[in-house]
């Protein structure tokens, strides 16, 4: 039987999401909670890894179990041993064709920047700066809508195929928050804290919103904006079929 | 020179509010910083202590100090130095006649619960629980207003005079969140704890909202709720003249 999980977690305190012998990842605490509950070794398969410090609302994994346990009570006997900054909030079976990496159709993330005033509140889940000009970046994130390739957007990937697509991008604000939000097919490692950091330039009139189309070009990772910090990132939901 | 500061923080990972020899607190961590500018110690007066794990919008202290430093270079220099975890929102210059402490005129507490699906993000700053009946808790809450012994509703105080007034009380929800209002004149250790503590058994029909009155009366500890945990309760606003 295959079990498709939805994870929300606030990735402060843990070590990135994969897996590390000797350190403490989103990924190995689900793991051994799962092996507990099933007294037996269980690997989880997720849509993918964040970065250390990256937060999750809705990241999805998959894991096969033969025990006969019903839905509500994995997802409560999970939720009983995880500790409070992992929560499960859904568990589903789905047919052994599920994968959760190879059968994402979309995936969506957001990243928050908080201006005015700072706040210890939004410390953990936010990027703190002020003084952007918010509508010029509402502008240039349209820019990165479509098919390009996104190599120069990018930490040192090892992937091969560096073409993405974003098919929405947009910016909103709400009194001292600023949410930016990208929903493509696939993103690449710090791409979308490279597209925000690029914004962030972009919204100090550091950079010309001309830079975009000359990253695309030249592929160039010099000309793109920084890598942001990690706490302002949420993979916000995973999509497939 | 008397400088009022007003400044916010998130109580998680300290150790009460109090200064105390050898553990981390949020009096502390603030004198050692001010006294590191000051190049000598400098004390702080508070509007009152927090318990450990409560967290502060708006408390307020007040310092003394012959530093010819401009108020906006003390809240630079400061939030340069303090944690992430404790913000100061405000430096002002006031008479020598002002005290933090013995000049409040009213205080305003707000606690958060959090129903609905679990959520990690909101995990440090609310109390979860889910099934309350919030038009009954919303009744309940009048019962505090206007000026009662709170005695029975408190923690083992050393307050001899445990008569204090509630002007205002109000419970508000907005979708999964539920936030309930005190503004008093003042309050007793754990009492607005111990007051929602109480409002949450009435929310689950554990206790009829009669036993209020009945805790006046009687200034039975036992017959009120528990003192609930810290984490939900901000201190978010000292009044002065």
């Amino acid at each position: 039987m295959r079990l498709k999980a939805i994870v929300s977690y606030d990735g402060e305190k843990y070590n990135g999401y994969q897996r590390q012998p000797g350190t403490k990842t989103i990924q190995g605490t689900i793991e051994q909670v799962l092996s507990e509950i099933g007294k037996e070794p269980i690997i989880i398969y997720s849509s993918g890894r964040t970065d250390k410090g990256v937060h999750a609302v809705n990241q999805v994994f998959h894991f096969d179990t033969k025990l006969d346990i019903p839905l509500d009570g994995w997802k409560r006997g999970l939720n009983s041993l995880l500790p409070s900054d992992i929560h499960i909030k859904d568990i589903s079976e789905v047919s052994s064709d599920f994968h959760a990496r190879y059968s994402v159709k979309k995936k969506e993330y957001r990243y928050y920047i908080r201006t005015g005033e700072i706040s210890p509140f939004y410390d953990h889940f936010s990027h703190y700066c002020y003084g952007l000009d918010v509508e010029v970046m509402k502008k240039a994130i349209t820019l990165f809508i479509g098919t390009h390739d996104f190599d120069g957007f990018s930490g040192n990937t090892l992937e091969k195929n560096t073409i993405r697509t974003i098919y929405e991008a947009e910016i909103k604000q709400d009194g001292d928050t600023i949410e930016i939000r990208f929903l493509g097919n696939g993103f690449l490692k710090y791409m979308v804290r490279t597209l925000v950091g690029t914004l962030i330039d972009i919204g100090f009139h550091k950079k010309d919103i001309a830079i975009i189309n000359q990253v695309f070009e030249t592929k160039n990772r010099n000309l793109a904006g920084k890598t942001i910090e990690a706490k302002g990132l949420f993979l916000y939901k995973v999509y497939y079929e």
